[in-house]
């Protein structure tokens, strides 16, 4: 076994894998959904040694039904409502096994023109379904790329809004002591967070806009005071990140009002919308993306909603100029005579790897396998799923909604309070039918039900309502 | 076509694709390695916009072979011997295909337990295969983790190395001004600068070793110099990067005495062996990563030259408490009782990105279907290869070696200059039926022949061999 697998043991063992795959989406639904795995029972179960021999591909296969499978809580589930969707497709996962089967690396656009030129042009198409201005578009100074997710999408507005306000200091000197300020939401995702760590900021530098209390959007007056108290401290506002579709609530920070005042001061504006961005594909749902005429950059994950399996972020900038200045390092051994032109682009200068896959052969897939009119329904269906379990929350007075619902996500709670609460979602993930996750808005434990599985049909959305009723009357 | 992909669409199409691939390997050769295409011309083929309804799976499979395959760059090709490999292979293709079919996100254990926990024991496994120190596995305070590329392993290296230089300060309060130094070679990847530049240090920070003339490795006289001139001025040293088989000629940095100098002052000590660390595989080459009682990270590339498709970068920590420190937040919408009992790890504490896909999947699969010791002969066939190739050039007066050649890669060039150097690598590109790449080496333009692809045979080596000696006779 221990030689290299030939094209024909390839097709065989490509087709078992294949038909696998095919076979759990069939027994998908009879599956607990989260998984009931305690910590080390998995590794309990595999050999402490590697092995020395080769073995056949089989034994693969045996120990993921034997093994892995009780310890996967299934994302792709109908019943999984939890944190937000992770969506795959059929025409995803086969663009990506083709990108696995090329095997090439785009680094550069030398080392495989195709896989640069191709994610240009679908990050272009994409922008088009999603109404985003032609200002990102790679016909001008901006473009798009694939980023491995919002986090690293966060991280590189950060360093290219650096560069900007520093006019290219920063990736020399570094970014000194406490000058430059960022500016978010208290309801902004972790990441923000993460990338001032990341980036030598330290986390002191983020100030926290408040938000209204109904809204939960980041209030632009408080915006304007955060940034006018900084200036006049003689510190130095940098970037302001708006969320469009918070990971708690799926709030909506006013874009054009929060990137107005970033201007003012000659901030950089980047817009989070990794969740709810992709929604824009239906066109009555295009005020998510409202206001991108005055941002800098934008992110949205067509791997949460939009078919495409993880890693697909897609981010944009207005300008690329700042961000391979702060990104561009060319030694020796890649020179080539197209970058020398400057007449391609070269991803590795738009993120933090040097590698990376044929990234955009599954984006491709799945927007060319859709079509608009197919992405958009996919959207559209949630949205229409999450309206109606929010009107059968309404409808019962035990319930109360805790935060607007303008997509697929709803947040509840029982009036009867945070204890309750916490003990219906156990109970139902407890159940395996169904998986729901927890936030705390204004104080008060909510869960959340996010709606976005392919899988997810209105009769399943309609057994949870069933489930939580039940629970709620009887939670014992 | 604009509805979900069926279990049986998904059945058919999976077919065509694997059949596809399995094509490919089977045609593979007698494709041009370089692709002819220029920039632009990928794109020009391509519908300006994305298509309203969806299309039938033939139409992009017909796209790939009429439109992309023009401007793919054959990674896997026998002749491909350019930069450094980056293998597939039929498990590491099936492993990562199960992977997108379970589409399941494993930032942490307690979103599907089984993707953490077979990260952490495959990695375990591939520490005992490579000889890595038992401080390195999890069953201590270490462990490792798939990271994206040597490039973030670099990155989350020197956050650490900052977390504990700080006593845990650098993540609120940023890096200050120009506090903190790095130490790499002058022949280090670009990505320790880049990383200094994205963790706010900018690339002033860094101070290059000096190299031997001869072997092209870190003087370690030189580091203590440096250090010894920072400490004086009042600097902080706070990490120290050696590298095992750097990027332009496999030079091997002392790593046992720069980890020494390094310890004494309390800096940290990164290995980066992204190409060479997996040759360890086989045990007359476990050289490679000597010294590694001292380090405090390593990392190495398994989707360089150990099978596995691209992304899967091996990192290790000995000690996991700096990176954590380094790295998390955990927001109310992620806590969990997993978590919270401090029971598991949380892959997404260990990197960037906070999603991340079943990672270990392809690796788990790789290790088995070839096991220690077709992994072993797989690396061996390579460096024999090598070894034979660097005996001929070493033989014919017209060339000379340009650098050791511990492994796969060999380094040479003609005497007669730069320029009949240079228009050799031109002439050989251009005829399709072979791809290398250069470097400077003290100075002068040096080929680089990088064997390493699965398809690779002697026999490929032995025809790039007559086609160099025939272009090297005749150039025109």
């Amino acid at each position: 076994m221990s030689a290299h697998m030939t094209p024909e043991e390839f097709r065989r063992h490509g087709r078992e894998v294949i038909d696998w795959i095919a076979d759990y989406y069939e027994r998908l639904e009879q599956l607990p959904v989260l998984s009931p795995a305690t910590p080390g029972s998995i590794r309990a179960q595999l050999p402490p040694e590697p092995p020395q021999q080769g073995e056949p591909f089989g034994a693969i296969l045996r120990d993921l039904d034997g093994i892995v499978l009780e310890g996967m809580t299934h994302w792709q589930h109908p019943s999984f409502f939890a944190y937000f969707p992770a969506n795959a497709s059929g025409p995803s996962i086969l663009g990506d096994l083709l990108a696995s089967g090329l095997g090439a690396q785009g680094m550069l656009w030398s080392t495989s023109p195709a896989a640069t030129e191709l994610e240009t042009h679908v990050l272009d198409w994409l922008a088009a379904l999603l109404d985003i201005p032609a200002r990102f578009r790679s016909d001008g100074a901006g473009g798009g790329v694939i980023q491995h997710s919002a986090s690293d999408s966060a991280l590189v507005a950060l360093l290219a809004a650096l560069h900007r306000a520093s006019g290219g200091r920063t990736e020399h000197e570094g970014v000194g002591s406490g000058q430059y300020r960022v500016y978010a939401s208290t309801q902004t995702h972790s990441s923000i967070e993460k990338a001032c760590r990341i980036a030598g900021l330290g986390s002191n530098a983020v100030r926290a806009i408040d938000v209204d209390p109904q809204t939960l959007a980041a209030r632009p007056a408080h915006l304007r005071e955060l940034i006018a108290a900084d200036v006049a401290a003689g510190l130095t506002p940098v970037l302001v990140v708006a969320t469009v579709g918070t990971t708690s609530t799926t709030a909506i920070d006013p874009v054009r009002e929060l990137a107005a005042i970033a201007r003012e001061h000659g901030a950089w504006t980047h817009v989070d919308a990794a969740y709810a961005g992709v929604a824009a594909v239906a066109p009555e749902l295009r005020f998510v993306n409202d206001g991108l005429e005055l941002v800098d950059s934008y992110s949205t994950n067509p791997h949460k909603w939009l078919l495409t399996n993880f890693d697909c972020t897609a981010f944009w900038v207005a300008d690329r100029g700042p961000l391979l200045g702060a990104l561009s390092i060319l030694p020796e051994y890649l020179r080539n005579p197209a970058t020398d032109a400057g007449a391609v682009l070269d991803y590795r200068d738009w993120h933090v790897p040097l590698g990376r896959r044929f990234r955009a052969l599954k984006l491709w897939s799945v927007l060319r396998w859709y079509g608009a009119e197919g992405l958009a329904e996919h959207i559209r269906g949630h949205v229409a799923m999450a309206q109606q379990l929010a009107q059968w929350i309404a409808d019962d007075d035990r319930f109360e909604l805790a935060a607007p619902h303008p997509l697929s996500l709803v947040c509840f709670r029982l009036r009867s309070g945070d204890a309750p609460t916490r003990a219906l979602m156990d109970a139902i993930n407890a159940s395996g039918r169904a998986f729901l996750t927890h936030t705390v808005v204004n104080g008060r434990v909510t869960l959340r039900v996010a709606i976005g599985s392919p899988q997810t049909q209105v009769e399943h959305v309609s057994r949870l309502w069933s489930q939580i009723q039940s629970l709620a009357t009887d939670p014992g």
